[in-house]
This record gives structure tokens, sequence and C-alpha cells, in this order.
């Protein structure tokens, strides 16, 4: 894929064109507030010891939406210390996996807290969450699941998980509930961004790597890559539904969303990426009024080059 | 896709190896007990007069599994007459869609009783009825949706709701119901075979063109084509669910389900359907009872030629 | 495919570059004259009584370019009134099929003569017509056919056969020929612009969905998809051709001949429609004078969305 | 393409399954003697001297089946002695080409004749030839172009080509009417095989590398790759076409013919080679009763390893 | 991609049909002699300790084939306790990439060394090792490169690579050279047996995923994946070439050096893995003598499900 | 593939944006000079005399690159004027091939001398030259090999060999050296325009076809397909070697060398070429100051139509 999107230095001042709803903050504080009321305290049970050696690992779970429990890892360092901790999310058609795959931030000495993924989890790596709420008629996958209202969306379902993932954090021990930060990729940066924005000064730093979610409106008409096109192969056929579900879409559009954003963020961008087009990563990275730092890769794709893990170390070091 | 599959003539004596689960008979009987239990009567609502001229249409529902209402559509010739009636059941990824996709039996003086599928709709025509019931991680599409129990799983509740179909069809006015046939392509033509199965003598006429949800735990080694392989890549990484799977598989299986069929049944087969493979149809059909045919295209894939469809016509005549 | 052509407000604009050919009136009306010197009259055959129940059905052929015979169908609900009459023509690599694709119309009321494809009908759908005419070196596909020159090429025997089947049709019984409407898709869709065109007053109504065929200069450089690009793949190498392929193609454009339309006109066009591309369908839409109107598909690309169906029978219902 | 077809030791032993039609000697007596009627001789027009230097190149033309004119280039080297000459044939889609692309055999001291193919060259190479018979519906490409009878077919009238090819470069002045070589790559190699079996001892040496036009019936049923699968997809939808197609192909199966030929052969064959299968080669080669030999390429597709230019080339010098 | 090789229970006996090259065991012996007479002392430099936190990581290099300079990374938990130490080797494409992507076996208590892999490093992770050696015509990718012989094949050059960083790796401070493993996925754990045959009881574990570089000659004639069918694709052109490379194959086919071994192994195969086929990770496995275990994925490809990274921690914590 | 790049108006103006780095003058120098201190003189072996007949064939190598032996091909009409001679250059991933392939030029009376492509003549023709040099992390292809500096990098070995091959063939036996051109297409195309410019007016014609390794810097953002994407594709992970690579790309692009071409020129572009796009060719053409000619052909991709065969010969009659 060369570059299809808008030339660079357009990238760089480009802002989307959707409008955002009227009271999205009060729609969103209705969305938590419900959730909330039919909450249970977070569960950990000791996972694995035998197989991680000195690492220790629970295997979480939280309510989220709904007051559907979701599952989670937690993971830390051998040590007692109250802990920076990091919330993290599942890029789309992953789970939560297995332990082995987060070390890398116990590793270097943080706590981590793996959000599943409610309903997916089948596709490349094993999820164990299962989604609720109404089902309506879709394209295959999870991206027009409810898309007929904001409020039966499954985006609005799963943001809700991820706000509530950074609440259980905050209140599991040996957290350190003033230096918690949210990071992912893709979806996971989408997520990412949306519980930054949802969550406010509750998450200190946030890191979005090539995210989704952002700038739909125009997302679904630039690129033919799933998972955007699953909304449009579906609009194709369902097209009196086309009104309703752009509005619905407005309401989970983590790029209006970012300007709500007072984390330290650091956020990356694939200059060849089809799947998250650039133009839509800049449309929520330029809405961020929060200090901010966005990592440009001229020749890569949907994969962010494996060189900015030690970058996102380094910034964790720094800032959290 | 030239012939993949068994010779021509080790398939007229193919019999699946999958055993069939003790008490299938039973099991389903508590499934369709348990829908009716929580079902309401049919409505029917007059739709599009001004738009379909002398043809009768109504926007119909009906209760499926779990009392869910499931959309249906109901066309009739301009006749008060009591009719032959055939239940038509939709291709994967497919709805409903509209009464003018389902004109041809009235034109030709049969009713015609659409059921919509659940959760569906979306891929290539238009459906309106939600799924409901857990849904676990899953890869995309429905085929592993619920897939670790038989109870929780998908197609439990779409055989449930294509059975339940025909009871609701018999009991609409102006429907024979002791002329009623079910008929179906690809899922529809696996639903046509489960339904008849499970309704036994209440239905007179079975249609099956290149049935899919045949011999599945065959069908999900031999082909890569999509829907069976959502099962397998799904099944890849899920490893510790393949026994449940298998088991749950076992109990939807339109293969071992066909035994039961007293209907006279007319099904067809492509020798170079990669979706559906030959086999895996031969499966269904050799397991068959009652009086049967089976239209053999040996250059065909998935596609039933057109030329079947007057074939079809002319066995309705015949038979219903 | 995401939108790829020119910005929908451009699109509302844009017109075709393409120059008419001096005398393109005068050249078509020597066309049809030739054809109508060698023509005989239709001749029906009443077919598959039996299959079909009250439909009336009848094997029909006409003559067409070079007095060729050309199959059809004729089909009518079972009244014996003088009815409206919709002709439709097929796409791309399609025959005329069964009666069975074509029972919509006649359970809406009206008559239905569907012409088959001269040389088609071995793609998707069955054909029964042969071409004659000149064939020289051509890429696989009709597209190139005897494109050295204008009167040898495919195109032009094809929409002369699709103006004399406008002829036809008004002169078989029970036609009412002051209400023909033409009718089809993608190539069907063409050629019903060109039939409009070429026949004038003699056609009521035009419904012509993305229809192929429409400003040939520019879609063979915006388009890799079929069949457009059998003409660009065969002037890559018949290099020597091109300025005289260029001037067939100006005889045969679709949107230059628009511009004859007298007949109410519906057309629809997808936005992510690549086999014929959004621009070229304005460039047709553009040069209609008479009255007209155009449904537009965000989201959708060369295949129609269904709802658009009862569109249709609103339309001849208001219109025909 | 890994190895699909028969294992090499059966494909030693493989003869084809399909029956010779009774009589085919004089049926093809009939199809050469038809075309005789309508010949006129062959003409030749120097061409291009400014281009080739030393080279001598004439545009030709020759009367094939229904006496069409058929094109060919006829190269010389600079002598005026009577050669030995090498008569080629063009694979599929493409035409005649430039003299440019046979320069070869003169360079190494033969005359050759390049016969156009009629209807193709327009694919990846030019032709000048027009195709004449009925022409039914069809499959994009010349594959099921007349299939319903082998009198219409389009490869009877290419097979009559190549053998009146082989008649009038016999009797082109500087041409040594004793030394005359067919030659051929796939549709090429397929024509060459018929040619020597058409024309028995008037050819002394046959090349036929990969060659298509082989047992058809099986080749269409183990293989999804073009041009044979033109002939699947083509009956997939035309089924009622099926035994008068498969009858049509008996009556050109180069297989069969292969019985007939004497001269000295060498083929060659590629065991990943999906375009024309292994067998169907084999089915040929196994045939033959001349003097003979295989070059067999265990990892090649339908590409002729470049290297067996050179084993032709002495090939050549050795036996004619 | 669905079964495709032999039926599981033919995998079960399968044994290769490859014969061994006489002293061969001397030839690798002289392989590793010529190494190691131009070795130079592995060097450990500490890399990055801002970065990582507590865990211990040094960028490392050790002389392999030719003496070349081969970049490693040496990471430790935080101790300074000798450890058992896992050696670890890339899959094809890919080089040692960053620490950060090496974390779980420190994390669970156990030092690693992982090798970079020589002129590989730019496909989906990077490398910084450069090969040197002869480099004659070659198909892209390395599978190719110095073929003509086996003393000058790349893969003779890198499983001396192989070897040589178990004894490199012994050689470090902190490493328990009583208790080294290897382990590697792909062409990892290719290299992995072949470290572990070629090392004999310097190595106590071994552990092979889906392993590459086993059982080359069938293997090179039933997939069509790359990167097998780099070698395919190479000899279709080269056929001269063809003995010669099958000759070189024998000397470095990772299924006859694995009868060598007498680690405890721990081995995975994918029963729908058309990149390394099930039937030449059986060949591995069979010939081996020592103590074993395989886990067999009967729906999953190449890719190694997630849940069997915990499966090899616990082999670890026995075995090693 | 449409028409993807720059309008054909602003390609006829268009500029390249790469800066020549400076002293690109000397530092070729130094690279021929060092590779000239290094040369042995020219050997031609008499090759298969007894295949080609009349031509005379010499089997040649001469020293490139690090003094490096080069195989190529030496062929000549029978005769022993000294001649106008073609050196060639050859696609990417072929090799010299056989004399079999390079016949057209010494039938037409120029004496060819067709160089092999060091490390390539795998993928689609045999090559017999090895490359040597340092061979640092690389994407499969040999675009990324050592391409962190100009001194390292694969290409600036290759355009010497090319430069090197032009004195080599002006010192054999029967080649006028006062008239010898430079040609070839693609990869060759690019080696023939570097040619031309390292030896200035030794060289007095050159001959360049849709040719490769011209306006790098834009090449890899413009296009997704091989070779270009090769780099973009190392540069999507190996992110720190960005810099270095763009200033090596800048030492060895056709389009800054070509300000320095004396030869009269003839080039070709495919306006559908995404191989090499338009505008990279336009990159050159466009900065060539001495007399030239460039063929357009709006509709052909990478592939040159044949016609343009004759052509150059026409071209080479009057300049050389």
């Amino acid at each position: 894929m060369p570059w299809f999107d808008l030339p660079e230095a357009e990238l760089k001042t480009y802002r989307t064109a959707t409008a955002e709803p009227a009271d999205l903050d009060a729609w969103w504080r209705d969305r938590l507030d419900a959730a909330r009321a039919l909450s249970q305290p977070p569960m950990l049970t000791p996972y694995g010891e035998d197989v991680y050696g000195p690492l220790r690992v629970w295997d979480a779970e939280f309510s989220g939406a709904n007051g559907d429990r979701v599952k989670a890892w937690y993971l830390r360092p051998p040590t007692d210390a109250d802990l920076p901790t990091v919330v993290t999310y599942i890029g789309y058609g992953g789970g939560r996996g297995l332990p082995a795959d987060h070390v890398l931030l116990p590793s270097a000495g943080y706590a981590v807290f793996v959000m599943d993924t409610r309903g997916q989890g089948g596709r490349w790596s094993t999820g164990q969450t299962a989604d609720s709420g109404p089902a309506g008629p879709e394209f295959p996958g999870v991206m027009t699941r409810g898309i007929a209202s904001p409020e039966t969306y499954y985006y609005t379902r799963l943001m809700t998980d991820a706000a509530l993932a950074v609440e259980a954090a905050a209140s599991v021990d040996g957290v350190d509930a003033t230096r918690i930060a949210v990071s992912g990729g893709s979806q996971g940066g989408g997520l990412a961004l949306a519980a930054a924005a949802l969550k406010g000064d509750a998450v200190k730093v946030c890191h979005a790597d090539v995210p989704f979610l952002c700038d739909f409106h125009r997302a679904i008409t630039i690129t033919a890559a799933d998972p955007y096109a699953e909304i449009s192969q579906f609009l194709a056929h369902q097209t009196t539904l086309i009104p309703a579900a752009l509005d619905t879409l407005r309401h989970v559009d983590a790029a209006l969303l970012a300007r709500r954003i007072t984390a330290t963020t650091l956020m990356s961008v694939g200059l060849m990426d089809e799947v998250c087009p650039p133009s839509t990563v800049y449309a929520a990275y330029n809405e961020i009024q929060a200090p901010k730092d966005l990592a440009v890769f001229p020749f890569s794709g949907h994969q962010t080059p494996r060189t900015h893990d030690e970058t996102k170390l380094r910034h964790l070091h720094a800032h959290l």
C-alpha cells in the first residue's frame, strides 16, 4: 500500500469534519453510571504459579457494561510495593490471550491489567468474555452489532468496559492509583484514547498505536480494508440504516472523545496504513490538548515497528 | 475448483463417520418444548399493497427459540383458497430481504412463508431479526457463536426457529396445513433438512439445494472455504474447546437429523462445490429413508444451476 | 473499494469530455434501417405451462441486428388485457436465463419482454442467441469484438437488438404499445439508456441501474475491473488500434446517446462501484434532459441494494 | 502448485479413458476436404525489409477452415536454398505477433511459417485473423465457442487451420516439402499434435511443449485453471449442454488424434503444471506410436524451462 | 487450508524416503571445526539499562560459520546465580529484533541467548548480522543461496551458527552449561533440531515448533507455499542444478540430523500447516530416539496456538 | 491498474525532487577506478556451435565491480566485419539466460553483448554470476542488499558492472567501438541509462524501456508493487535505517545520472505501469539533455508492447 491518504503536510493540520453530538459528555456519563449501578467488585484468582516462576499472575474479572463480568489478567513483578500500572486493551478479533503474551511490562517493573474483549477472541488470540445486549442483523464481526442506535451499539459497551477497567485496576491491591496508564494498538489504541477521555485525570499516560475507532465517517469511505469495511459493506445493503448508523458512530468516535484527554499521550501512525488510514489517526491526534507526541513511520502499514516498544518504555519511565 | 472430494462412485455409498449423540430425539424435543413454552401467536401485517399489485404480501413474525420474535414474509397469489405452502430458509449471511425476492412461488400458485435469519442479514441481503442468547468469544460470523455447548449454540436456536416456522405457517389463515413443504439452498437447505427431520409428517416435501450444516466433523477438515472454515479457524486458537465444539456440532448435524425425514425429498449437489463439499451433501442424502432424488451437477460449484428452479417447481406440482 | 472517483459534489456537475461523432443520429438511423430491412416478425411459442402455473409464458424470438434471430421471454399475468410492458436487458456475461428469473414484474401486474444477449450467456446465466458478424482478434469477452470500426463492433449489434426489442415488444399481442418501459442493470442499464435514446417517444419510462457502456473514454482509464478492462488490456498490446477503437466507442457511448432520451428516467449509482465508476454513471445522467431521478447509494459497489426493487416498482406505478 | 496429479509412476502408464468417436478419421477427412474446397492459394508479401536487415520476412496468408484467410509470417535466413521448415503455432490468447518474435529458427538455419490464431491475439500478443462461423452463447474466451456440436466448434476450425498451414507451407517457394516440422507450446503444442496427426507423413518432426487440448474429459475435472476452466464454468450453468459438449470435445482431443502421428516427436511436461495437468500430457504421449521423447521437468509449471529451447534445436538438427 | 497431507494415522508411522549422505557426521564435524578455527570469543555489551528496568540485557556477538560475527541478545532476570539457559532461534525472514521480544523466559526465571539470523531480518523483525560466503544466482530469499553444493549452501552456514551459538552461550558468565535448551519455531524449530543434533549431550532440552528445514525432498513437492517454494520455483528454471540441489539439501535436512538428538524433545505440528506440511514435521519427529513429545493441533496452520507457550514453560520446568 | 499517477500533462513537466549528492561524479569515478584496478581481460569461449547453426556464439566473462567475474553472451551474425554492437541488460530477477533468448539483434545484423546479472537469475531466467560484497540484513530480493551505505549497496556494484560491460564489449574482437549502444527494459533499462551516463561518449545510442531504478524516493512511496516495495517493506521495520537508505538511493538514482547522458536516447513508458510508475520514468526522461524520444503507451502496464521492438530496430538503423 503506497501513500494513499492526504499528503503529510495536510495530515498535520487535518481536522475531522464530523460534528460532535450535543451533550456527548452527559450521554457518556449516563452510560458509565448505568454500568456502575450493576457493578460487582473485581475478583482476582492466582493463576499458573508453577508456570511463570517469580512473576505474579492473577486471573481477574470485573464488571463492565450491563454489569457483565469481563475477564482480565493482572501481572506484577515479584514485589509488594504499590506499582505504576498499565491498563492494556487488545486489537480487533483478539482477546486477553495468556499471561505469557503480556510479560514485557512486568519485566520492566510495571504492573499490568489486561482487559479481555467481549465477544472477540476467536480470530488470532483467545478470549473468554461473552458479549450481551441486543444483536440485530449484522455483518460478520462486531462492527455492526447493534449499530442502529448508540445505546445498543457494541462499541458503546466495549468503551464502557475500557473505562471501567481503569476503575477496576485502580481498586486492586498493589496498584498505585495515582500512576495509571492506558495502552493499546489498533482497536486497543482506540480504546486507550476512549478510556483516557472518559476517565480524565484518573489516567496519567496514554499510549495509542495506529488507533482504530477514530473519525469513522471518513474512515468508512477511504478504506476497503477490514474492519472499517464491515460497516460500509453492511450499509451497502442496509441502506435505510445509513443515517442512524452514522449518528451512532459519532457517539463512539475516539477522535471526538480525544478532546477530553488530559493524560500525557504518545501515539504512532504508519503512513502506509490502510487499515487505520493516517488521516483518521491524525484526526484524533490533532484534537488532543494535553502534552502529546506522535511517532510517524513513513513506510509502515498497520504494524507498528518493534523499535517503538522501547520508545514506549522510555516514555513510561519519563511520565508515569 | 476441480473435483477435490471423493470419486463419484464412492460418494454414492459414503456414510458419515460421526456418531449420533444418545437421546438426540429427546434433546431436540426439549429444545422445541422449551421454545413453545415461551411462544406467542404469529402476527401478520399487510405490506406494501401499492407496490406489489395483485400479489398479497404480509409482514409476519412468529416466536422462535427463547420465544424471540422472528420476522417473516407471507406471500400469496390473489386467491382466497387454502393453498399448498412452502416454508423457505435463507443462505448464510442473508436475511429475509424483501418480498420482491420471493415472488416465484406465488406466481406459480403457492403460498410462501419466508423465515428471516436471526442475527444475519447484513452481508448480501437484509434481515431484521435479532439473535439473543449467550455470545462468548467468537470468530466473526455466527458459526462459532455459543459453540461451547449444544444448548448455547447459535444453530440450535436457528434450527429451532426453522421447526417453529413450520408450525407458525401451518397456523396461518389460507395455508393448507396438510400440504407444507420446506425449501432452501446452502444454509437454507440445511435448515430445510433439519425442519423436515424435526417436524416429521407435518412436512410433505423437502427441497434442499447444496445443503450446509451436514457432516460437520468431515466438512471442517476438508474445506478451507467459509463458512465451515470459521469453525476450523476458531479452533486453531481455541484449542481447549475442540472436544466440546465437536460434541456441540453432533447435535445440529443435518446429516444425522436426516434419518428422521419422512417428506418426499429433492436435493442437489455440485461436484465442484468447495463451500459445501459433495461428500457432506451425500452424507445427508444417504441417510434419508423417505422417497428421494438427487440432482447431480458435475461442473457446478456452490451455485445451483438455474435450470434446477424449474425442476423444483415440477417436483412441487407432483408431490405437494 | 473506497470512494475512488470524483468527490460527490463534482460528480453532480461532471460532464463527459468525449466529443460526439458528427451525424451520430444519421449513423444510428442507418444501423436500425439496415437491420429492419432484414427483419422477420417476432415468433412466440407457449412455454412450460405445467411449470409456471397461472403465469403465462412464451418462448419468443425476434429479428435484431443483421436480421439475426434473438431469443426472448414474454411473460404476463393471467389476464387478457393489454398491459403496460417492460422490456428488460441482461447484465454482462448473462443471457435471458429462465422465465423463473423474471417473475417479479408479472406478479406486480406488468407484462415483461426479456431480451437474450447475443453471444453471451455462459458466465452466470444461460443464453441461447448466437452472435454473427466479423470477429477479429479479441481479448476474451465481447468488449473488443469487432472494435476496429463502429460498423463491426459488437455493441453496435447489441444496441441495435435492444432498440428492435422495443419494436418487437410493441407489436406483440397484449402489449399496450403506448406504455412501454425499458429496464436493466449494468450492461442491461446501458442498453436501456441506448434503447430509450434510439426509440425516443416509443419508450415512456427508462430504468437504468449502475449502467455500463457510459463514458467509455474515461472509464477505460480509471478502472482496472472487468469488463471495461477488457478494452484497456486489449489496447495494451494492440496499440496501433487505439485511435480506431476510441472512435468506435464514441458511437456506442450511452452517455452521448442519453441526450436523446425523452422517457421519464430513474437511474441508480453506487459511490463505491469500481465496475461502472460513479463518474461514468453521472456522465450519462447529467446529459439527460427528460424528467429524471437518481438513487445514490454511498456505500454500495456494483450491486444495487435490493430495496431499490421496490422503488422501481413504485416508479413504474407512477409513470408507466 | 505442488505435485497434484497422479504420482509419476502412474503417469508413465496412464491411458485416457475417453472413447474415440467412431469414424473419427472420416469425420476429419470431411472437415479438411470441405475447407480445401473453399481454398485459395497462399499469398506472400515482403515485409519490413528495412527493419530486419539480412533476414527475409514475408507477410503471408492462406486459406483455413471455411476458406477463411488466415494470416502468417514466413521467415528465412538470407539464402535461396530449399530449407527444412518449421510450422509453428501460438499459445492461448495470442496471435502471430511480429516477425521479431520468431527469429530463433531462421538464425539457426531454418525457415519458419508462423500461423496466426483466428479470433485470438488480444491478450498477450497481437493477432490479425478473424474467426467466422456460428457463435452461440459462450463463456469469455474461445473454449466454448460453438461447443454444442463438433461441426460448429471453434477448435475444429482451428485444427483445420493448423493442418492446412502445413499444406500451405509445403507449397511455398523455398520450402523443402519433405522436411517439415510442426511446433508449439501449450495451445500451440496441442495444434502441433493435431496437425501431425491429421497430416501424417507430410510432417517429419513434431515438437509439442506442455500441450493443451489433450484428454479434455479429465482435464476439465482436475484443474480450476483457465483455459480448461472456461469449459467447466460454462457447463456449470449450461447443464443441458453437458452431453453434447463432451461429445464435441472427443472430436478435437489431441490425445485421441495422437495415435495417428508418424512424425518423430519430442514433448515436454511440467509436473507442477496446473494449466495443462501432467496426466493430460501423458495421455497424449502414451498414445503415440512413432519415435518419441518426453522431457520431464519435476519442478516446472506451465512454463517450459528455456534450456529446452536448445534441446529442441538439437532435436531438429538430428531429425529434420 | 484443509487437511491436505497424509491421514493422521499414516503420519504417525511416516518415515522420510531421503537417504542420508554417507559420512554425514564427519562432514558436519569438518564444518564445525573449520568455523571454530576462525573463532573469536563472544563479546557482551550492556544494553539499554534505562529501558528494561530490573531485567539485565546484553548486546552480544559470537563467531559463527566462516568466523563471521553473529549478533545475539543475552537476557537474564535480576539475579547473579548460574541459570538454566535457553538458546533461541528466529523464524524465516526475521532477525533477533529487540530484547523486548524475548522477555518471557527471563520473566519465568531463565536466561535466554537469542541468535540473530545472518542476512535475514528485513521482513518482519529486524536483524543486524551480515551473511558472507558465495552468492550465486538465486531466487529471492535465502533458500537457494549457494545451493549448488553443500559447502556453499546458506543453511550450512546458518546451522553452523546455531551449533556454535550453543557453545558461545555455554561459555558466558552466569550460564549453567549443564542446563542448556534450544528452542524455536518454524526456521527456528529446524535450527533447534539441528543444534540439538550437532551438539548432542551439550543440549538437555529441545523445543521445536512446526519446524522448517525437515524432509526437504518431500516438502518441495507437496507445498506451493513459501519458503519451501523458493526452491521449487528456482529449480523450475535452473533445471540443470536439480541433482546438485537435491544432494545439497540432504546435508542440511533436520529430519536426517534428528536421529542424533539426545535432548528431551518437545515438538508441535499443525495438521493444516501448508508452510511446513505435517508429514515433514513427523519425518523429523519419527527419527528421534530420545524422550520426546508431540503436540498435535488438528485445526491449526503454521501458527502454533498460544496455549502452547505455557506447555513449553512447564516442559522446561520439568526437564531443564 | 488504471491511471494512478500524475495526469499526462503534468508528467511532461515533472522533475524529480531528489537532490543530487555533492560530488556524485567523483564518487562514481572512484567506484569505476577501484573496479578497474582489480580487472582482468574479458575471456571468450565458443559456445554450442552445433546448436545455433550459422550464428556465432561465445560464452564470455569480464571483470565487474570488486573485480568479480561477470558472465556474458557474445553473439554475432556469420560475418567477420567489425559490427555495431548492442550491450544489453536483463530485467529484475533474471540472468543472461541462453543465447536463444538474444538472437533478434544478430539476425538483424548487429553484434550483441549480453551482461549477466550478479546474484539474480533464479526467478524467470537463469543466471550464472555470483554476487560478492557485504550482505547485511535484507528483505528477500536484492533491493535492500547493503543499502546501509552507497559503497556497500548492491546496485552500486551492478551499475559498475554495467559500465564495465561497455568497456569489455568495446575491447572485443569484431566490435566497432565507435558504434556501441546500450539497451534493456525495466532493471535493464535503468542499467542502460546508468551505463550511458557513466560512459558518456563511449555510448552512441541508449534504449531504455519502462526503466526501473529511477526517482527512487518518489517510487517507494507511490507503488506497492515489487521490486520497489522491497525497499518500503524493509524500511517499515528497519526504521532506524531510513535516512541512510535514502541517501544511498540518491547515489544510484538513474534519474539523477541521466543528466550526464550524451547518447541518442529512446525510452518507453506505460501509463498504467505500477511496477515502474510513469512519473519515475518521466523523471529520468526529463533530465536528459541529449537527443531523445519517448514512446508513450496509454493503456500498457509494465510490459512494453511488442510493436516497440520494430521501433527500436528502426532507431538503431538510423542512429547507430
